[in-house]
Order: C-alpha cells, then structure tokens, then sequence
C-alpha cells in the first residue's frame, strides 16, 4: 500500500467504527470442527463457514486473519484507516450454533479475552457483551458480569437454532439490558433452516441479501411481539442502515394496521404506537456494509440524525475508500460529527 | 362518502394506475375450493386465501367484491380517487397454484374476461396478460395471443410452487416478452413453503414483510441468474417502491463483487454489469402500497425519473388520502406527471 492511501485521523471528529468484528482463533476452529462433523443441520452455518472456515481463496483467508488479531494488525488497519476507535463484537454467529453449556462458557471466556485486549488498547477499543441466548436467565448474569467489566452493550447475532428473541422465553435477555442500561446489537447471521432454501440454491443467502431479510425480520418480530412496549427503556442498534426497515416504514404502519384491525392473525397483536414509532424511538443504525450517502441521508431523514451512526464492518468490508466517501459526504461538519462521533459516544456511553 | 371525499380528476396530468388487481369469482371460488381441500401444501397461499377467500371481516369482504366488479363499482371508485386509467392485472396468486391444464385453461379465460371489460371500458382500462408459468411454452404462445389482444405486458405473480423464473426452464417465457416487447409486472406473492415459516409463525408473511422479502429475492434471482444478459432487451416491472431493492443498491455490488470473485458459490457467475445497472436499465418501479414521498423521491434519485410509476394497488390498498398526498408531492409538475402518466405511458405504450 503506497502511503497516499493511508487516510490521516481527522481534527474534525473522531471516527468510531461500531460494528467491527473479532473471534478467538479457538472459536473459528470450532466452527470448522462444527462443520465438518456434519452433525449441526443449518445449512446457513453450512454455507458461511464452509466457506470462511477453510476457503484459501484471498477474502476468507485475510478475513480469518484479522478476525483473530485484537492486536498489531487490527491497529495499524485502524492506523491506515483513519478509525480513531472501535467498537468490537464477537463475529457471527457468535456461540449461537453450540450446546447450551458450551455456548454459555465460550461466551464468558470470549468476553475476558475482549476485556483483556481492551485494557491493552483502552484508547482505541470497547466492546459488547457476547451472550448465549440458548439460557436467558444466564445471559442475563453474563450481561451483569459484563456491565462490571465496562462493556458497553450486548452482540446478538440475530436467531438461536431458528428461534427469535421475539419468544417471551428470551425476555429475561431484555429486561436485563433495560436494568443495565446497555444497547443490544442485533447483527445478521444466516436465514435459519426454514427459511434459507431459495436464497441459499442461487448464493444468495449471505450478506448479499440473506442477512438483511432476516435480520429486518428479527427486528420487525421484536417490535411487533410487543417488546418496546414491555421494556420501554430498552435501546437496539442494527447494521446496514437499518436492513432497509426504514424504506419500508410507510408499508409497514399501514399493513401492521390493517392486519391488526380485520383480525387476521392471533399472534398479531396492537401496539402502544405505530411500527415506524419504535424504529425513531427504540433503535440506531449504523452503516455498516452501507457507506451510500443516500441511504443514509435517508435513514438521517426518517429515523433521525441523532439514531443513525457510522461503521465499517472490519474486516469483511476493509475498504478504505468508503472512509474517503464517508467524509466527502455532502453533509455539515457537525452533522458528519454526530454521524462519526456523536451517536456512538451517546449510545455506547464512550 | 360526502362529496367533499371525492378527487377531482387533474388537468395537470392523467393519472394512470399500475398495479390494480381484479378476479373473476369463478377463481376466488376456486381458491377458497383449494384452501378447503386440504391437499394444496402451501401454507402461505393457506394464510393469504384462508383469510381473504372466507373472512367476512370488513377488509377482506370488501376486497373480494371489489376484486371480481370490472363496470360500476371499480369505474365509481376510480372516479371517486380521480384516476384516469388503470392497468388491471390477475390478483396474486393468479393461475399459479394450480395444475398445468387447469393453468392453463383459466389463464386464457382469465385474459378473454379482462379483454371484455377492456372492451366496454376502452378509456378507463388496460390489462396486462395472465400466464402459467406451469406451461413455458404455453405460456409464451398465450403472450403472443394478448400481444394481438391489445394488451400492454404480463403479470407473474413470483414464484410458482417454489420454483423461480431465474431458472432456465421459464426462460421461454422471458424469450417471448423480449420478442413481443411486453414488460413483465413481478407481483409478490406469499414466500414458498420453504421460505415462509419464521414469518408466518408471527404473521409477517404476508405485504407486510413477506411480500417485499420474496419478491425482492425474486428479482435479484433474475438479474444474478443473468437474465438480462441473455435477454438484452426484456423489461420488467416491480411494486412497492423496487421491493427495497433501490435503498439495497449499494450492498448488491458490492457484496456481488465479493462473492463472485471469491468463488464463494458456482451458482453465482459474473454478470456483464453490476447488480445495480440492471436495476437501472431493466427495471420500472412503482408505487403500489408505498405512497410515500421519501421513498419515491430515493428511487427517482437512485433508479430514475423515467423508471418511476404511480400505482395504487386497488383494491387493497383503496385509499383516496393517499392520491391526494402525492398531488401534494414537493416535486414539479413536470416530473409529477412523469410519475403518474409519462413513465407508464411508455412503459405500457398506452
């Protein structure tokens, strides 16, 4: 890389970077492992760690690679990058795709070792509490554990063995979040098994559409199962500006409305206030995946300036020109301000 | 209704109405005759039909009435809204849940019905032509039969019995609108057996989630498959503002690119543009359950002025407030009657 490429920190704004990922070297071997026991039936696990656990094809093997670092090549990229901070979350699908009692541990372990790359690098990372939904009421303790250790939120990667925290059997997970008063990141993971046929028969089940169709649904079944109305204090952030809820937040008011009042469904109950309500009102979004002036000028617009915040989605999207982008947007500096800075430090409490 | 309700027709521009459902009784009674036999296996059709073949809740009595009137209501409640004209279309799911000849036999009565009434309203109407996909080349003989019909496209109510038009088999199809130069209007319908459980179980299946998730697939199966690169010439037509797949733009190509090039899946192949020029070049966009100004103006801005149509998605969504929020659009008159007469002028050669 010729130095000109290198993009200098900015005396303008701190640029934190909210949805960037980590593993542990052991984890992704136990993805590998998971995978080729052929005992796990998800084919979404299938495709996306068939293929980033073992491919030596460029992409999946830098993207291991920097997954693992919390150190000497995370920081220079960040360097290189102009990335002032980092908020760090354990990668997809976290500890979601093992047995509770080894979920449980990898997420405790995960965590210390998040803390421990945090308290060597104070100055440029926080991080969010990993979580195995597979037991609530423990989540809830682990999430406790990690408010202590000064974790600034909570990473789900969006459905446990097809299961939803739309399901009241997951609320201990919000209510804690609320009494904590910590975010929870509701980061994509692949379409659950009853989902993912047609997308995964053409490769489309990943992060070119898979992810946001059903991360959109996760968060849409939050919002409608009631959630914000039960914890109405609780905050959520999602990725990749919004996972085009916000585009679709006319359609959803007015259906959610007529499908509630002719009755059609048992599970489909009215809420305190409208859909696109507690999208302005309950959840951020950040531009992960999404560095597109438009889309966030028009999640800015209809969410809200001070709700939508800048990421970069490290190491799957390291690309240093949306940087460039990002900061020759058409936009004032103190509106670029909050987008690089102000949200994020708001949110996360930085 | 008092009169004060009704809206008068414009003299600034007619308004054209795009995707405005109708059916015969004879197929409602058929769909609710499949619904009731039990051996149809699919549980979305079961939860659209189940509820809009029988309910005696307002919305959807009213909708089955509305559906199978092509004289006195229909043309009174087009009065009523001011719109000028309409392109009247099979409702979803058309002929597509049933077997190849009783498809086949109820697609062609379909269209000779939709001619009749286009025959006795010639100034208030046009239809597009209903096929079953079931019969390719059936299909694409049917086509050929409307052309010298008068009428101005084809309707395709996404998939059928799960299977997609990306596949090689339909192409046909596909070969025959290209050589008739007829645009194909890619309707939602409810997501496959395969697809649909996560929603249905919480009642997002339908247009308000379901539809748009589908759908949207559905298109981007088509252009990934390389549709438009065999068929330079083909056109195509999606609702509810591009199904979000303008506001997803970005993420497309990139996450196209990224694939492709990592070899991640033999089924995506490289394509002779980008994911987002084939939205630009191949696809029109309209309105239909998206009244909206912010997402309009994003899909004027990002796909174009010239691909960019009025629909009111009637009877569904028959919603007379609606047509008076976009005459008060902050937008020219100009590119006002582009988006209600221009751009469908064109597209339908009216």
């Amino acid at each position: 890389m010729a130095d000109q490429d290198l993009i200098p920190f900015s005396d303008k704004y701190k640029r934190i970077a909210t949805e960037e990922a980590w593993a542990p070297e052991e984890l992704l071997k136990m993805y590998a492992d998971l995978y080729n026991s052929k005992t796990y039936d998800d084919p979404g696990f299938d495709s996306l760690w068939g293929f980033y656990g073992s491919s030596m094809e460029p992409r999946p093997a830098t993207v291991r690679r920097k997954l693992a670092d919390l150190d000497d090549e995370r920081i220079a990229d960040m360097d290189a990058a102009g990335i002032d901070f980092a908020i760090l979350s354990l990668t997809s699908p976290g500890v979601q795709v093992f047995d509770r009692d080894t979920a449980v541990t990898l997420a405790r372990d995960s965590n210390d070792m998040l803390k421990e790359a945090i308290d060597r690098h104070p100055d440029r990372y926080a991080g969010l509490c990993a979580i195995a939904p597979q037991a609530p009421e423990l989540a809830a303790l682990e999430l406790e554990r990690c408010k202590n250790l000064g974790f600034r939120g909570i990473i789900n990667n969006s459905h446990t063995f097809g299961e939803y925290l739309s399901d009241p059997k997951f609320w201990p997970i919000f209510e804690a979040a609320e009494a904590m008063d910590m975010p929870i990141y509701l980061h994509p993971t692949t379409p659950p098994k009853n989902m993912i046929e047609p997308m995964l028969e053409v490769g489309l089940d990943g992060a070119i559409f898979g992810f946001g169709a059903e991360t959109g649904m996760h968060m849409l079944r939050i919002i409608t199962a009631g959630v914000f109305d039960r914890f109405p204090k609780l905050q959520m952030i999602i990725g990749h500006m919004g996972e085009a809820l916000p585009y679709w937040m006319y359609r959803l008011d007015f259906m959610h409305n007529a499908q509630v009042s002719s009755h059609r469904y048992e599970t489909l109950k009215p809420l305190q206030k409208k859909v696109s309500d507690y999208l302005k009102e309950h959840v951020t979004i950040t531009s992960s995946g999404m560095a597109w002036e438009p889309a966030i000028k028009f999640a800015q617009q209809q969410i809200g300036l001070d709700r939508v915040m800048y990421a970069m989605d490290y190491p799957y999207q390291y690309v240093k020109q949306e940087v460039t982008d990002m900061d020759n947007m058409d936009m004032s500096d103190e509106h670029k301000k909050m987008f690089y800075q102000d949200v994020a430090t708001k949110v996360f409490k930085l």
